[in-house]
């Protein structure tokens, strides 16, 4: 099985086309000097990582030109070597040149962040701890950058403001506490909305847990803490919610395996979106100019 | 004066719209803990860096609520230290709250290409040499990165496929040579858009400058060839195009100062788009929950 | 505190401006027998309900002229009686003549719905059961269907494909059983999202609660069989998920009584939507022709 | 002859791509259960009734892959009895899950429409009166709701403000009686326009075919009023205009028969949609899950 | 009362935006060197003519900056001489700048299309003849066109495909003759539009009339012709539709005198839009550069 | 090869989109008359000229019918002489009748433009003088109406205000003169952007070019004054940027010839844009009617 996959709706096709746009602008002033010429090209890896993004290259192209033909040669979540060539494109050479930039650009970004990804999910392997993303994404590229990450191993948390809720600081204060703005919250969200509250103390853990909450973020916590914190709210949690995910934040790459035995559920961090660099791919035109 | 100045246009503001939507979905699941509540926020550096973004805040939080207002401590381009007010926020609860992740996302992402830009801009200092990007860039955010170049002290090049025509190997080997390639493009392009042609010999910046280059990639030539191509692709432009611009690429970050040395115009580079960490930056709810 | 409320996105904004869109056409053939009036009008209830849709007037109105001013007398959510009036409007007559059908037709259309959803409500006042919505909802009118069904006292179920996972009989089949489809939805899955399974056996619901699901939907089941089950699932979920939603649907309007008692938490029907008609208003003008 | 036929423009393509997205949301998070199988489906009416919507089916499910087939077993507008198969589906399961619910719900409100409609148009068989809808139309969906009042043997009323101009009671105070009124809008109109006028009372009508109305809409016009009334305005009507048609409005469903002999040419009213439940329809996936 | 007038709908305001964005691309290169300055600028009438697109102003500038304000010194419809100020603007120098062509372009095409029309206008004056336009309009620009075509004192045709049916020589052919071709229109259109059908010969505008067309387009006859053929058509029609509307086309604006005296209801031509130069409008920008 | 190539982009596409949906509005009401059927069509030349906009006419009708074939005998850029046929159609009857007429508008008003163009070129024959269009071109339809300028042997100036900076009198005004405007802008500007100065005086005209500008718009200058001022400004050129753009403008096209041999580089002028007619084209529909 594919270790990830990307729905590629109506609606991403839209965005492929307006990416492709904004490269195009008024069309590509190169165009004349490969006026009814074809051409193949092959994409190879200029570093170790784990590709993500192939699955966006046969939509791209096609926007421009139906001719063109993708063959994939590896898959997104591969782990990939230097040198080694990722897929070939073959078509009209106007085609090809004017989806190059927009093509590269999403799988470098999105390879880069599925190989920081991977990094930290190797340092949890066999934890049981997963890694989970956030909310900070590049605008436009959420659903992407979450693949991304699905595609390096880790586990997406929500996806807006609009599939859980998470109650912080400021909620609780403006509604009065955690039980109210828990209330609040379910009094009119779907029921199948999950509530989250981020906690920055344990009392404030607790209390979450006795109001019902469905997820606790415990927020810069020491390892030692929740060693001790855990359990407790999982106590807590039989007899009210029954259950609860416990997930860290604010933890540093290199404390992952401090943190990996504390029993928690998960550790959330936007590292691998916001401090990853590209994958380094390029894109090779072949010799015989047809 | 501003160090660096955004046009927000019709179009842009568009995006920040879909930009929010794409965070917001079908409605923040918080909103109802925070019913009728106003409140103030303020943006908080927490590590050093040039600050990039700001122009955007009022224009997105303008399409929530009409009624936010927002006061900037911090231009675009400042030098701002850790723990520094970037700027305040003001207005009802439900549009601080929806629009704060977006906003943040922006300008953390913006803020950390200014940054990485400032540092190589910084290496250049007093060479005369200008630091240049590219087109990787982020699909969808190209206007917006380059910006950040701008207020990091670099210089943007082409904007898209439409703005300069840049030959490379493929093109010149389709359209049969780089005299045939450059007159294929001024056949057809709007006479003010320049021609630039990528060299990977001297010999092919020879031919291309004889060929009425407007610009040469110089890519990946060593410092010490530069200094000798350099003022003899300038006495051939003399000749023909009466100026050419020269450009080297390929450079690592830590060969900059070699490169200042030799002559040419610009070093263009991703490095700050690709491969620069976001600035972190916290929204801070204030304590008089109004 | 109001009984519902609805977020504005700017999303909703751009739907109200094409649905103006729809009914203007190229423009409103009648402006210049109005040119340059002014005028009031009201909205007059013509039967008992629940009113729903005075959230969206002004915003919609404004679209047409920011000079049209909107005073609300009802609530969305309040109960209306035959020849209330419900709002005011005031400002140049173009634009009172240009949004009337649009705005009526929404504030129609969702009154019905909230009024058909609290008659259903009512039934089940003091059971602790809750009444759901389903997705069949209008196409383009998910989120107001939705929001009606909360004005009328109901619960949302899942806004779309996206927010909750429902596995279906074909699902089942098609990915190897319960087990291997929950498996599948859960690793590509945002952890928040729940899955719920829909059974039409007692087996297949047991099934799923062992195999861990949130939710089971229970089709077209007795209420005497309810009864029996509904306990033997709360007792597995206790050793397994901890905490199962279960949910009743394939029940007709004039059994929820029946059901109320099964110790289900929730009844869904699609009723309210697909069976309503709408609240009749209308919208007067009144008498000074300014 | 089909009994009625859709034109499917590009925007009511675009139309269905926006409607899908708001069912998918950020995709169909049950997908990972359906990777990579094909399927087939039946759609069954489960109600007698007319069928409208499967000119839709398949540019829906093409704008999700356009592997899915389409075979019509039924066409719109022809009555059907419950239990009969109306079409058959065959594609990737991932596609025929995610247009599912969109497709059923578009065709389930305008099959319930087109029922309710050939109900009202029964009353008025060999009467030589036809039946007229609206502009109470759900937002977003007029040109469909209107396609399914043909397909239930009605005739379309103006399709928005643009294409034909009613003038009201307000418009004619506004702009100082009828004569006026429709001197207004004939002076700015296109000449093909015609110009309908509302009247209350017997004298009102007269006016307006004196002054060269199109049409007239007698509004809650007792039938014996009407059979006196009638006559007198086509002999006025043969003096000006030359014509007009003549249209009762608020007319209740169980008098239609009364009004039918009245000489008036159309009944106009929106019942179909305003008041008509869903005939329901359902998608069986078929047992060879390849 | 203006002579002409046009609906700002939302609609226009979005092609305004989408035009606006056509010109400043990715912003105007000129914005550094206007940074914070203000300015007035007024719009002058280089040749005399009928002024068209004032409307159309302040709508537009209003996008690029709130802070622009608009003083209209004509109305559309007016007659202007060379050298007349028509309107001023103040503001900030970048929004004055930014909007300047796009405001220009609109009000020069538009206003040369009123002056066009108005020359042929005032050839038919006192014959209670109209002038009309037809569908050869800028794709984009049809109700704007339209729009200087009332404000030359023209009346506006069918405004496209969808308010009136206009059958050709190919309609009947296809359909089997004039009387069945009108038949399948009528079956399915609203019962406001109107059927047109256009005839070339004698024999075939009788055949229309006799089949209850309800205008006849008398394409390229001689005003000799129409002189017989007029009188014949309209008591054919007194027997039939009561009232039929002539309109000839084909005529020379030469010609247009000859026709005048037909007795036919209008003539229809596309010189005003097809054959028009626009009128030469400057905006200079005033001394007092603040 | 061809004398001028469109790029097909899918913004373009889009845009075809749109126009179609103007004229379909809600659909074409002649549609039912045609039910089935299945025609050609030809395209005939009425009036001698240069032919522009075949490349629209597949990707348009395509949008309508992918079953619509098209075969074009002229190339875009071709002289074509009354009476010859351009292009033949084939498809179903509806899609021919819907696309017709904004084909048509499309490629007359584009040939009308190639045609002026082209009129205006040939007396620059030999000179080395090019002919440039300008920024007044109609909104919406810039690139199209640039493209028919190449097809008419013209160059195209600026595509917009983002690809070239043009600094006016008030620019100079604003920024301080010309130096400091100049500064300015290439502050900001991408480093391939031109700068060009629009000089209305001798003095003015040398400023710009020791100030550095790449080009000068020198306008109404008689030729008698360009024959000495020209070669002062290349000799200063030659001192500063090397070489310098000279544009004329304000040129009357019976002084064309005049101009040519006054040394400068372009005259720059948009009558083929706002002062030609459409070339005339009709389609014609063939004898076969299947």
């Amino acid at each position: 099985m594919a270790p990830c996959s990307l729905p590629v709706t109506p609606q991403l096709v839209e965005q492929l086309r307006s990416w492709l746009g904004e490269d195009l602008g008024r069309g590509d002033l190169t165009a004349p000097a490969l006026a009814g010429a074809s051409g193949r090209a092959q994409w190879i890896a200029r570093a170790p990582g784990i590709f993500c993004g192939g699955a966006l290259v046969a939509p791209l192209f096609g926007l421009l030109d139906p001719a063109v033909s993708v063959r994939l040669l590896s898959d997104d979540g591969d782990a990939v070597v230097a040198g080694q060539t990722l897929l070939e494109l073959q078509g009209p050479a106007a085609a090809l040149v004017a989806g190059e930039r927009t093509a590269l650009n999403l799988a470098m970004r999105l390879s880069g962040i599925a190989t920081a990804t991977a990094a930290l999910v190797d340092q949890l392997a066999g934890s049981g701890v997963r890694l989970a993303d956030t909310r900070k994404t590049t605008p436009g590229l959420r659903l992407l950058e979450k693949y991304a990450v699905r595609c390096g191993g880790g586990v997406n948390h929500r996806l807006g403001l609009d599939d859980a809720a998470m109650l912080k600081e400021n909620h609780l204060a403006w509604s009065g506490g955690v039980a109210a703005a828990i209330a609040a919250v379910r009094g009119a969200a779907p029921w199948p909305a999950r509530v989250i509250v981020e906690a920055e103390t344990g009392a404030e853990a607790e209390a979450a847990v006795r109001a019902g909450a469905d997820g606790v973020l415990l927020d810069e916590f020491a390892p030692g803490d929740l060693v001790l914190l855990v359990p407790r709210l999982r106590q807590l949690a039989a007899a009210t919610a029954g259950r609860v995910v416990l997930e860290a934040s604010g933890v540093q790459p290199d404390q992952l395996a401090a943190y990996a035995s504390t029993g928690i559920d998960l550790i959330s961090t936007s590292a691998p979106v916001t401090r990853s660099a590209w994958l380094d791919i390029s894109m090779r035109f072949t010799a015989d100019w047809v």
